[in-house]
């Protein structure tokens, strides 16, 4: 009885301080969709003020005191979620617990300022107007990197932020092979003669009814809009901006159909992992330190493995010959080949589901270098980024908007998220795998329009608690085995292979 | 110097919590124009975190030093306008001080609840759905009340967060004679044979026409778009979520085309106000304890005096005859005729500017007898409400949605601030009597669409460092006489008589 009172004092603790934590997120939403340019000094100010006050409350010595007296492998009488809670939450605290709270806040006020000129020098193509900034965060990180300590490479001690239990060598165990075999397998694909029309994807598709579009899917998809909205920004993201606020943004390219949509999906794919969680997870401090592979993979599961499947077409290419009746000319099936075209190209977030993981290795390599210190220099970004380019997709940049400056992420001083994406892509098809096990008539169904029947499956098993566990043994737990990048090798062959005529 | 230092010192620790409170006005701008219904219990207790911890650091010790070291009458080495900034910083503290944090905190979560439940309310048009909501909020509005403390009446101790030094009693000695005129020549007006016609503001003008002829209206004012932005909303308002991020909202019926336009000017008054203040007052924290008197002089002023103005049509009416067409078929002289009717009616915001200081008169002794405690009860509002209007308007109102649950203002705690939009309406008349003389020519330059000259008239005189005096200081200074309601008697006497041919 004694713990289940401090533990209720903890998760009343711990909720004080994300109050300030989801206050500062949306002081970022805003930032990012509403704030007029005259706001931006004082935000950035205000921003990391409420961001590191969170910070303080979540650090104070009394939530030192309750975890350590929780946290226990033996003889607690707490229930074994409960208990999971307190031991990621211990980890949580005590890597928060090595930052200094001022150079947390130097870092945050740094971030908010990066963050409006990163998009002055993507408006303008310049890198070298956004590369003072860079620096400054980058030595920042590079502090705090040093705070969290580790053995042989400062990368492994901000891997942990967004992938616990990753390390630099690790992420090379998976990324070599995987390149190994994918290289080959992209060009098998691309000397193919037989290519897909990509240019059916383009056209005049006016803002508000792409809008349209992505409302439809997002109702499809079963997001929930009562806690929740679509917004359009340059760069698109979620954010919880409060328990029950969980906000997607997309961006709309006025003669791309597919450049809007999918992001929409892929955002929605995050919101409802997010506004799937258990209630008891709704007021943790979880800014940093959670699985953000798992997320991704909720994420790329809904865009890829659901969005760009031919069953889920069977069913929303009715809506989408209603909103842009230009596609009631078009062949099905020249479609479906149309949006899973395979060809290396520039921008990440344009990127088909093959060679995407190829610009996460670019991008993993490049800023794992750059946390380094000694290896590469902030100015040299362009160049090694555009030769890099051209080694792994044979694509080059013709300036610094379509190359290096395309990412928020290194603005927002999210250094070792990166991978996250690419062990999405993974974790995604090993869970998908397991789910078409489970569901055996999952395609019919999401071919009906049925996507619930996904959904319901991953609540449970994932959305419920998964934001606690460390990848690995959520996977065990849900699929048996731990991460398994096969999964993911077999579904890109067994799906693009017979679209470009394989054998 | 020392003082200077500390002066500095004072600055900057007062930075420190308005960081905290322009957080908290973002969370109640984003809750009023974008938040989805499902985030509202967070959003109370986020916002309430948000608002209280900036309260906390303003009111603490350190400030509270430094305030009574710098605060003196004679032998400052301080500029006059700094020594006038520690002198409102004083009274502002020594206020806050008197209330305990926790009960800062609970009136908070309250108020944010109570918008949603209020909002509910007003669409259903249910005041028993608002009433207990009401009632918490009276109760923490009294026990507010004792702790700044009073000697004749509890609504004394409220009046000076929205009007410096103003009484229960100044303000009968305002209102009852003001009354006095003000009814006999309603009934002069009303009784006259030949009335303006309305119905030429009626018609259909949809939202995107609306608002385009709004965002031109606050091109024309000089509203400065680079910091701020127009939202749409139920209850029109200005915030400032940053020192350079001043943000309206307007609203719109879309067959009412007065009902968008005289807001959105309202609005931009307020904003002019706020983006004309001197940075040195940019980080102060003034969540309360401002004239706002003063601060609705200049929205009654850019609203009514210019925006309703024959001089200020001269050159709009084109703009309006370019968006809406139909207005090429209406004279002139009857559109300025139609926006200048005088009818005793029952929404204030809609209220003419004649009968509109009627609504104040009625709100004010509503919520002075409220507050008392032992006069009037919650529950008993709709029906005093109704008496009243009847009484002094002459008018009864169908249901409690265009009674008693038409403003926003009780939700929100703000008991004590209607008077303010009379004082308002006078202070404006007063102030824009001595613009008249000082710029001889102000007329003119209006109809020829310089609305720049009163702007920069209002700039060093108001805007710059109005915030920081008593309303009667301030117009002393730039009126040369203290407050006198003879100059709105007059302006309202000069400007209507000859719209309806009164001798």
């Amino acid at each position: 009885m004694e713990e289940e009172k401090l533990f209720q004092e903890l998760l009343d603790k711990i909720s004080v301080a994300t109050r300030f934590d989801y206050a500062s997120s949306l002081l970022d939403w805003d930032q990012q969709t509403q704030m007029p340019q005259g706001g931006a000094e004082g935000r950035a100010l205000i921003f990391a003020a409420v961001k590191t006050q969170g910070f303080r409350l979540f650090t104070s010595d009394a939530i030192g005191d309750i975890l350590r007296k929780l946290n226990k492998v033996e003889g607690s009488s707490l229930s074994p979620e409960k208990l999971l809670i307190v031991q990621r939450m211990s980890v949580i605290y005590e890597r928060a617990k090595a930052i200094p709270p001022d150079l947390f806040e130097a870092f945050n006020v740094a971030k908010s300022k990066a963050f409006t000129i990163w998009a002055q020098a993507k408006k303008r193509s310049d890198f070298g107007l956004f590369a003072p900034t860079l620096e400054e965060i980058v030595e920042l990180t590079r502090k705090i990197a040093e705070c969290y300590g580790y053995e042989s490479h400062p990368y492994d001690a901000l891997l942990p932020d967004f992938e616990p239990g990753l390390t630099t060598d690790e992420l090379k165990k998976i990324i070599e092979p995987l390149r190994a075999q994918l290289v080959p397998f992209v060009r098998a694909l691309t000397e193919q003669s037989d290519k897909p029309d990509e240019s059916l994807l383009q056209g005049h598709f006016p803002q508000d009814l792409q809008m349209k579009l992505s409302q439809e899917a997002l109702n499809l998809l079963n997001y929930d809009f009562n806690r929740g909205r679509l917004d359009l920004t340059v760069h698109p993201f979620t954010t919880s901006v409060g328990p029950d606020d969980i906000r997607v943004t997309t961006r709309v390219s006025p003669w791309k159909i597919a450049h809007c949509l999918f992001p929409t999906m892929h955002e929605a794919g995050h919101a409802l992992y997010e506004q799937g969680k258990d209630p008891l997870l709704k007021w943790l401090y979880l800014d940093k330190g959670i699985s953000m592979g798992i997320h991704e993979s909720q994420s790329r599961m809904w865009e890829n493995m659901v969005g760009r499947s031919r069953a889920f077409w069977q069913f929303f290419y009715l809506k989408l010959m209603d909103i842009f009746p230009y596609y009631k000319n078009i062949l099905f099936e020249d479609f479906y080949r149309a949006i899973n075209v395979v060809k290396p190209s520039l921008i990440r977030v344009n990127a088909d589901e093959v060679t995407y993981n190829l610009h996460i290795m670019l991008r993993a390599e490049l800023e794992a270098d750059l946390i380094a210190g000694d290896k590469i220099l902030v100015k040299e970004l362009p160049q090694i980024w555009n030769a890099k380019m051209e080694k792994y997709l044979g694509v080059s940049p013709k300036n610094d908007a379509e190359g290096v400056l395309q990412d928020v992420h290194w603005s927002s001083g999210y250094f070792g998220y990166f991978p996250s994406y690419m062990l999405g892509n993974l974790y995604a098809a090993q869970l998908f795998a397991t789910a078409k096990k489970e569901i055996s008539n999952l395609e019919e169904e999401i071919a009906k329009g049925n996507l619930k029947i996904l959904l319901e499956w991953l609540r449970p098993k994932v959305h419920r608690f998964g934001l606690i566990y460390e990848a690995p043994q959520l996977l065990r737990e849900v699929t048996g085995e731990g991460p398994n990048p096969k999964y993911w090798l077999e579904y890109i062959k067994e799906k693009f292979s017979p679209i470009y005529g394989l054998k």
